[in-house]
């Protein structure tokens, strides 16, 4: 089995020699511009793990992980536009380098070129492999307007909350898993099976990301702790709180447009201690957790190859605090 | 052969029949909207005729041509923001009704749920359906770009100006009539050949369009006569007239940010006159459509056929001045 951090590696070769034309620049230059900007490169690099897995020719599998790349990047290009985000990794958003309509237009050519090399797919996959990723690619779009609405409504429940995290990231990881294991010619159910696997970490993971935001450790964390406490946003933590809170006092802090911020973050964490909110959310997270593992246990794999998932599990949930 | 108001009609009835869901409704809704302000329904149609043409299952090439419709109305909505129109038929734009990223994010759904309509092809037309829905849709988004960038820049050139053209209003007629041929059982080159004469007849349709905005009937053009004049606007009509006019007046007009606009219109209309562009841009649309007609003429379809293309195309281009 080949390494994750080699498959990353494959894929960021890749992603640099991609081509595109040079005319009109302003399509195509914000294209090539956001995906220099790099990432992880974990999705793709998850559909080639899966390929690999099942014994499948990695090579075959290069392009469709380049479309989900590709397509990933046509999210947070649109996504920037709809966030006013100013900055990306520490590199201009394409709508502020550029301007808005560019970002638009670039992003609908990438959603394009996204299909163009999803379809570098065997035929007899063609069409499934598509299915797949219309319904990976509306799920996230729904996903993104429900984190928008959601931004500007007051009673939210933590069955929807879990349902937009699993739209608008989680989906996407059993989409690449499901792609790769079919290219790898996993029989149906174990492509099933793997999807669900990715689909319920996907949403663990992001319980984690909500927990580290508040009980992370700055130095290892990687963003502001805090982050989602100073702009109000309605994580599982907040919507917990405020289940299990009698008092107003947490809603006053949300109300409250003039702040320290220090001391908004200290007086809502001291809320989330008193109502034990950070127990609650790693149970959730746990719960979650389990499944994927449920779903991994019944996939039709030798146990070296289970393992090597478990570890990935692991090493993606059990991040320093 | 049915008629081309019978096929447009069943496209309209059609669209009204598209379920979309209602959760998020921030999604769904600008969709359902903006597919009920209507329109002419001609490049789905198109798509339908060029089935019909060679002796094809018409309710086969319903989906794709309903994709066609879709795909179009997703330019419309992401153009418009673009645009800063705040009207489309009378109706505000999705943008100016909802908000951009309203507009932006339900933009992106409606192309996928094109290729969704358009995967609903027969299995074997499948991926060089999709080849010839992906290059028409990169097009139509290259045009787009062009077009905005010829707005800021002074050098176009004819042939550049031609390109866009193409690309943003042709291809895509070019595009419908390929699929429509192909789900019709025709075959490659006779497919192609449909394609050619509807790229063709769209540039000839598009020149018409910059020369009505000038010498149209204001009772008959549907548009404000002038409008390309008073937005400077830089059509066949515009580019010609600068090549040919050796006096800035031309220029001096364009330059003038203040300006009473029946004066400018008149002004511009009479350079126009002076060195006859209305003759060059009718010889040029005349250019286009015998390549169109040329196209045609080498079809394998029976005399008939042809005929009914031909009444098509001089119903398309002999407009009341």
């Amino acid at each position: 089995m080949r390494k994750l951090e080699n498959l990353q590696a494959l894929i960021a070769t890749s992603v640099e020699k991609l081509a595109y034309p040079v005319y009109p620049a302003e399509l195509y230059e914000p294209i090539k511009y956001i995906l220099a900007i790099g990432g992880k490169r974990m999705r793709p690099a998850l559909l080639l793990m899966a390929c690999d897995l099942f014994g499948g020719d990695v090579e075959a599998a290069l392009p469709p992980a380049l479309a989900i790349e590709v397509f990933h990047n046509f999210t947070l290009m649109h996504d920037d536009i709809m966030d006013n985000a100013p900055k990306r990794r520490g590199r201009a958003t394409v709508h502020e380098k550029w301007n808005n309509n560019v970002a638009i237009l670039s992003g609908d050519v990438m959603l394009i070129e996204g299909y163009k090399l999803m379809m570098q797919v065997r035929n007899d996959l063609l069409h499934q492999v598509l299915d797949i990723f219309n319904d990976t690619a509306v799920g996230v779009c729904e996903g993104q307007q429900l984190d928008m609405t959601f931004e500007t409504s007051n009673n939210i429940t933590i069955a929807e909350y879990i349902n937009m995290i699993r739209l608008k990231t989680a989906v996407v990881l059993g989409g690449a898993l499901k792609i790769g294991a079919l290219i790898g010619n996993a029989d149906q159910t174990d492509a099933d099976l793997l999807s669900d696997f990715g689909v319920n970490l996907g949403i663990a993971f992001q319980l984690q990301d909500d927990i580290l935001d508040v009980y992370g450790d700055p130095e290892k964390f990687g963003k502001q702790v805090g982050g989602d406490i100073i702009s109000n946003k309605k994580t599982y933590l907040l919507l917990k709180a405020q289940e299990l809170s009698g008092s107003d006092e947490l809603n006053t802090w949300l109300a409250t447009a003039q702040f320290d911020a220090a001391e908004k973050v200290a007086a809502v964490t001291a809320i989330y201690n008193k109502v034990d909110v950070r127990r609650h959310a790693e149970a959730e997270m746990q719960a979650y957790a389990e499944k994927a593992f449920t779903a991994l246990e019944k996939i039709n794999l030798p146990e070296d190859s289970k393992q090597y998932l478990r570890d990935f599990a692991d090493g993606l949930l059990v991040r320093e605090y």
